[in-house]
């Protein structure tokens, strides 16, 4: 196909790769042979925690629960290199993710279609060329491989907790501040919020809007705790920078804030400073557990919003590649709220920003 | 000294550099001889226009009103190669901005203490050693250099326009949409809001913390106009991505958002897609200029959240490097709201990214 | 194991992506499950040859002639991602090729001994921690996947010609100039050798050596036709430096010299320079179409050598990792020179650097 | 200008940048206003021997001695950040080098016309422009910035030991191998080689090449003592990788080897291979003190080969940009031989990659 604005024929894409010293290469489509990554950097001798890993594939899995897809995926990790012995060598990690079901004659009236709110338009101009088939590597299907790796990053740094949880879906909000929550809650309940009366809430809400063949928005949130004070490298590698982009690496998030957050530009410095203990503590924490860059030993918080999926069961008009309008008449299954599947993804690129700045901080001492 | 957390001796930093194809490499302290930068990969043959570049430096320079801090720094840049008879030559561009007043002694008694909210207790944590002169290389005044460098990229993609403005300050907020602000207004007052009678009450707010010694944040917003399709390079490098790195570079920043933002994530999918025109466009915006990763065409958009400037002309209780209590007694100058300023260093950051971006997309086509 | 040096536990690696705008990020060691590759950055639209991608392999692979290692590796090339109905998407292609025979027990023996020369101790030293198996990652077998990477590559720049073939091994030395040597005399014999004549004296030298389980070193040289002018990005990224870093990640690299060479430091300026025709082209090459870093559209080459390889099938005296003497009495097939199946890796990361860098210089024009 | 082969306006550059986690990025032309660079990434605490870097820059600086170029160049350095009573902060390093004599009514007879075997004709063809005074960007006063770098590299690792100096000048070639030499004697003479007879009949040549108005190329030899094991990251980033890449960044390099280099290519494997002792030193060095690509602590020791400089004081024919041929017919002072200025720039690219390798070693233990 012709580009649209520039009439040239070929275009092609990097940026599959994330991290400095650990660093995760990706590959692979949604409706590809298989998904996978290269995970570089680790260090040698750890004993792999291969259930700790599925059990995070599983949190992500589609159908896990009645509010997510009902679409089947067996997530199974197959790792090819850079363990032995049930140890890390060192050496690169490689890792796949075979796609059980490759048919994609579900997708055949939407080969030519742009979807409104996806990446179809732009992956055909940007790159002249589509794998049309349930998205190809716009798909969320790639974040799997991102919790393959974010789980083993984990591992990197066993004393630090990486806790995410699902604090929005649309409207509703949970209003127990990040210190008071007991992670321990949230895997009691489909959609991940520490709170079970406001979960079921949550979930009445989802099943609503499922049953519309809408979908609906959420807010995920984060808590780190056990950072040793001086990860993050000013100025432009700063820990909250690194942290913001691997957010906004994850499909549908429109929003990021750390620490005290948009809230915090409304206040004044007299309420906002975070006065010290004599140990060298803070009493409050609204800088987030971040100052100048770097991590000062309180807990880390963020918040990132998630916009609603954009796959609706309702008819839409649109375009297709020719420029024709056309009704988008979807049937079968779909995914009426990401967050609650979101929370294993920000755990994992929270992981792997950490593990790499926490290396990359050993290399601050002669 | 001695590390408080490990009892080892040294430590030190990189991440000074941004970008990839068009990279900034900056260095500098707020009291030290100069500030500087190395900007690399500027296209051969660009006519610099120098005058562009002064007037984003004056528009961030302290003391320019009487809203902003009154310390007077002359920031005069000096241009040491890459230019040649007016033009670019494709090679480096080096640039300093000197220090005129590297006095230190006006920070005698801070010297050995720990401010709150700033970053003297992590940069002494991370080195086991600081620069205390008014914060060394952690002070904003390291942002001069950022804006030097945007000000060039600017000149890389003269077609594409960026515009930030000041739509929030404590809690009085701007409510004319992105896409009806009249870019002329901006600079009319003080407080760079394109609003007259909303910038008189941020005015006066700001003037009224100021008497008391007191700070305020505030929320900058950017519009991006005229980008092509196409920039941005999934999946980890998507446009969004790069551009919450940059703006979470700067000092201050506490939240990102772009397109609908978090108010995206209490919406239903139905409300929230956006419909293709025919053309191509779209009916709404609520994706922000960007889907999938890749600017799509229509206008980018975002909101960045400033805390309120942690110094304050109150006295505070902290700690200093030996772990001592003490009051802080602040005399002299402060800026009560740091967001009028940091109208040009939002957009500086962000033309680094889109030129940066563009010359990327350019790869793309056999 | 302890570290011997600082008494430490582990260690780890990274080092396994090359490029900039093309890049490879590879794993797999030469006994485990599969090696394999992500290959980011190849521009959408290019219909894969898959059959040149297998010549190559086929050139690389163990046992293709009597005069290399008879140990049997089939070499298929698995692609999982970024090709689409036969034609490159602009994503990420990922590939593996297994390992089809991943006994262990051969190398039992050496398991814990450190083999003169190889990598064994420094591994074990670095990483406090070995893949003992046929080397694992050290393994010159890792080479299989920049094959397929390299055949890739060519693939991204059709108009250009990367030939190499085998000008020395031990004291035999090919004396026909880079420029009269006609390329389509390589494949003719097993050595790679473009003289028939010199050929046979060489294969008659390995077999010789072979015979004794010794080994001898040898010489690649490379000629790159069909360059534009343009690529190569001063100063620290000279086209030669790039060339020259690809040719040492190659195992038992030990020399690089480009135009000229050694030689050229034995002449005087007057003998050396390379004076102009009218066109802009030159009238002698010793610059080895390479000028300020920058190639100038002259045939590019260049020499590479190779040690001998280190396994013999002679008894050897070494120390294990108790730093207790033994004799090591190797057994079964070794590679007695490596040069002729380093013919197609050495024109791979030729075609890696120069694809790169041809991206590259898009991006330098306005 | 419209370039020759495109015919697009213009064009622009990258590549100045060097390192990972310590990392130099430069900019300045020959006359230009000032050289200059940023190294990022060096630890705090480190007090700095500012003598030592002003004789390293000595070592380099024209005008020396009678056998190089009589052109005189003040080479002070100024330190403009980073360094604060004496002592690295762990902040960016910024420092200039003025360039006191910028006049360029020297050079108006090359303005247009492309220098044999210099970077004329590939930058103007590359960036469609050019600084034409004295080389620009592509001259070697660039590596006078390289050499402050390389002299704070060195003040990184005070227990490893980098000594260069000349082993040829033309047909003359050392023949003390690499560890009988007395690094002593290196700076006894001004052509730094360590044997004074040699350098005698050395500097003889020079200086009959120099009434010629000619000039002669010549061989750096450098050895590195004290090294860690452990330094190096398989497999592209293997210490002899960024070691060749390192010099083959420096004006006028045409060949590297390493250890037994090209000779080692001659010989068979049981000639070649180190055996061990049995505290795991060797008995011989023809790897070079790396193998696998890892330092494993014996010395370091490789060959830099350099061309005759391509300024001569004879006529040459040559062309100009609009390609018509002209008489080049030099005056003035010109450099008979590099390689005695060249000793400091080769120990600096050596120190910069050494350094970044034992910081990024560091992380390489959990």
């Amino acid at each position: 196909m012709i580009c649209y604005i520039c009439g040239s024929l070929y275009r092609d894409m990097a940026g599959n790769t994330f991290g400095n010293l650990l660093k995760l290469s990706t590959f692979g489509e949604s409706h590809g042979v298989a998904l996978g990554g290269v995970l570089d950097g680790v260090p040698a001798g750890i004993e792999v925690d291969f259930e700790a890993i599925n059990i995070d594939l599983a949190r992500r899995k589609p159908g896990q629960s009645r509010i997510t897809t009902q679409r089947k995926e067996d997530d199974e990790v197959e790792f090819l290199s850079g363990i032995f012995e049930g140890k890390t060598t060192g050496t690169s990690i490689g890792f796949i993710i075979k796609n059980k079901n490759q048919r994609s004659n579900d997708y055949g009236d939407i080969a030519k279609a742009y979807r409104p709110s996806h990446a179809d338009f732009t992956y055909d101009q940007k790159f002249g060329f589509r794998d049309y088939r349930g998205g190809g590597r716009s798909s969320a299907r790639e974040t799997a491989v991102r919790v393959v790796a974010g789980a083993i990053a984990k591992q990197i740094i066993p004393d630090i907790k990486i806790n995410a949880y699902v604090s929005g879906v649309g409207e509703l909000k949970l209003d127990i501040p990040y210190n008071k929550v007991d992670f321990n809650e949230v895997e009691k309940n489909p959609v991940r919020c520490p709170d079970q009366v406001m979960a079921e809430k949550m979930v009445s809400l989802i099943e609503e809007v499922k049953l519309d063949g809408n979908t609906v928005g959420g807010v995920v949130s984060c808590v780190i705790s056990g950072t040793p004070i001086g990860l993050g490298e000013p100025v432009f590698d700063r820990l909250q920078a690194e942290l913001a982009k691997a957010m906004f690496s994850i499909n549908a998030v429109k929003g990021f804030e750390y620490g005290s957050g948009f809230e915090g530009s409304k206040m004044k410095g007299s309420e906002h400073n975070d006065l010290f203990n004599q140990n060298g503590t803070t009493k409050t924490n609204r800088s987030g557990g971040i100052q100048g860059g770097i991590s000062n030993g309180e807990q880390i918080y963020f918040n990132v919003a998630f916009k609603p999926v954009a796959t609706l069961l309702q008819p839409q008009e649109t375009i297709n590649q020719n420029f024709e309008m056309l009704t988008l008449n979807p049937k079968g299954r779909h995914d009426p709220c990401v967050v609650p599947r979101a929370v294993p993804i920000v755990e994992s690129m929270a992981a792997l920003v950490i593990a790499d700045y926490y290396l990359i901080n050993k290399t601050r001492k002669i």
